[in-house]
């Protein structure tokens, strides 16, 4: 097997437990990281010849190698068992199979997402050396947990980046466009054929979980709703009414079929426009809400639009507490890995006393159980929601 | 009213939201803190003479002012609307009156603490200020909300360092011994007089809402258990056996009254003995569990115990990593305002490469809504627990 040896020191981050070797941490000239294909397994060496695993490689990346394995060589047989812990710590947290089934590096497999919707799988590969894994990830998924349908959603930017060709096809069994499943104990419905993603967002179950206590009876504005995960939920928590706002017609269809399925499509108002303008109209003719979800999409997605980024977050989390009535709740969140979860709460603080509302904390959410944390991989944990109560006028 | 003017920029902080004023930051020249009686109400002025509020001042602590008003001097009144905010903040996120009342400064009343059970109030007056007002403060919660009983648990250790008497009493009904109350819908008993701080800490409450989860049929270790908050809600929820293991043969003896209460006396064991000494004893003997409950007091109290606080953390999350089942659960708690939480993560890193064992942090969390966070107190924001999955050994 071909081997990369590292640069002195190199090795710092990888023995702390990360997983991601960068191109210019590799010692090229002993080990040329040229006419390595795609994919290609090597063994990784400090720079003083000790082993430290083994790596799924691309050396055409900035991150060009990620570990899979620090004893003996990756095989099929070791994918399948990572697949059975991943399956196992699901099945230890959740009594539904709805769930992000594999999360990438936190569970040993980088460049690989699994989301399971009830009988159905849809998998998401990032990387060549999984691309290259295709059909045996396939296989041991199939005999693990006897999928109906698995739905392979190739189709997204990320394999843009790696140079892998874009494609969406059912890999094993019937996969229909919209798969049914349960989020907090609510019949759903996600698009996985044309929805964002895999079609669904799991990762705020918990904080979707914390709102639903809060709604029963409830004004509730759901701003960048996508299909419902928040409103639609808020809605079979017994919401007197909820508001969607979605760019998408689209998205807010998918609303409107989660709230029917639900039995409350007639307490559901959709606004098709931007989330901006939605709050700047609705700031105007006086309406407010007693519970609002700002869910954006990740407004820092590189270290460049850190400013303009938290900008953006402040405007539209001020816009959203001017909605808010007294005694209600913002449930403020943020995707941006580059957005620290102290950052966030500081813009909440800034926008409270620009607009001279008291307002507090009432509590701080992430991602769920199915979206575990690695330790050593700060990547691995990403999202963020305070749940900001409004005291009223700051005395 | 007497006026404290602040040194040119001391200001700023006060500007962002927060409600400290140091001495050092107090122009003693133009007005002396010397000679100020404690508690006393004084107005605040920027160095150029524009007033920030009111405070109430102790000239012989570090801490010399608190801020109660922005807009006008503190009066009765505004403490009736503060105690009065602050129920209703608790009454829209809890269906029992089961909580911490009112919370210093984020509830705009530094140095009050109410706790509520059911009934009964337990109210904790650390600062010469609230001293001041404390017949006030009874009589405003004997109007709100109608106790059974107000005890006044005045005897604590933050009375001390502000030079108040300790005592603690009845102000005003009748308190017994044990107090009813629940937690998570688990009815529980607080020991409001012998125990400590108000006799309960429901800082936990969403953590261990989240363990309970989990727990049907497991085998439970409860570090550091005082009177079973962790514990005997497990035992609630289905846990086959709870272990509690405390230094104090009297919070396992209340453990013992609140398993009771819950008829599962006869699945509750308890070790009393150092926490460290019992995990030792287990790990020789064999013992494993499903879930590890690792709740320590604070380890670090003052930033001069940050480097050896970090190392008395590190060693007891090995020692529970060891007592921990494959796929099991290890709560790894910390109320150190002075431990950050990416810190304890850190430790958990660290020990887990240690022993060279696979863990995923499957959740993270803080304190309840309860315990709001002021956005501009970060010292209002202390609770951390991440919750570890042990997948196996490293691969």
């Amino acid at each position: 097997m071909q081997q990369l040896i590292l640069n002195p020191r190199a090795e710092r981050r990888l023995k702390l437990g990360h997983l991601w070797i960068y191109s210019n941490e590799v010692d090229t000239k002993r080990s040329p990281l040229k006419g390595i294909a795609p994919g290609t397994q090597c063994e990784i060496l400090e720079s003083n010849g000790k082993s430290l695993g083994f790596a799924l490689v691309n050396p055409n990346q900035l991150i060009c190698a990620r570990l899979v394995s620090r004893k003996g060589p990756f095989t099929a047989k070791q994918l399948k068992r990572r697949l059975e812990n991943a399956l196992a710590l699901r099945e230890r947290y959740f009594s539904h199979p709805s769930y992000r089934m594999v999360y990438g590096d936190s569970d040993g497999l980088p460049g690989l997402v699994v989301d399971r919707f009830g009988g159905y799988l849809v998998v998401q590969i990032s990387s060549w050396g999984m691309e290259n894994l295709a059909q045996d990830i396939v296989d041991a998924l199939t005999a693990l947990v006897k999928p109906v349908g698995i739905l392979l959603r190739n189709d997204h930017q990320g394999r843009k980046v790696e140079e892998l060709p874009e494609h969406c096809e059912v890999a094993q069994g019937e996969v229909p466009e919209m798969v049914p499943f349960e989020e907090n104990g609510v019949s759903l419905l996600a698009p996985v054929y044309a929805g964002q993603k895999t079609g669904w967002f799991y990762d705020h179950r918990e904080n979707r979980a914390r709102l639903n206590q809060w709604v029963r009876g409830r004004r509730v504005l759901d701003l960048f709703s996508y299909a419902g995960g928040w409103g639609v939920q808020a809605l079979a928590y017994g919401a007197s009414t909820v508001t969607c706002v979605d760019a998408s017609a689209q998205a807010l269809n998918w609303c409107e079929e989660n709230a029917t399925l639900n039995h409350r499509q007639s307490d559901l108002i959709t606004i098709q426009g931007k989330a901006i303008d939605a709050m700047k109209e609705l700031i105007a003719t006086g309406e407010r809400y007693d519970a609002i979800v700002l869910d954006p999409p990740a407004f820092i997605k590189r270290r460049k639009d850190q400013k303009s980024g938290e900008a953006a977050y402040r405007h539209i989390n001020e816009l959203a507490l001017r909605l808010l009535e007294r005694n209600g709740v913002l449930v403020s969140a943020s995707c941006s890995m580059h957005l620290a979860s102290d950052t966030l709460l500081e813009i909440l603080r800034g926008a409270g006393r620009h607009l001279d509302k008291n307002i507090s904390v009432i509590g701080s959410g992430g991602q769920g159980a199915d979206h575990p944390v690695h330790p050593a991989i700060p990547e691995t944990r990403y999202l963020k929601a305070h749940f900001v109560h409004l005291t009223g006028t700051t005395q």
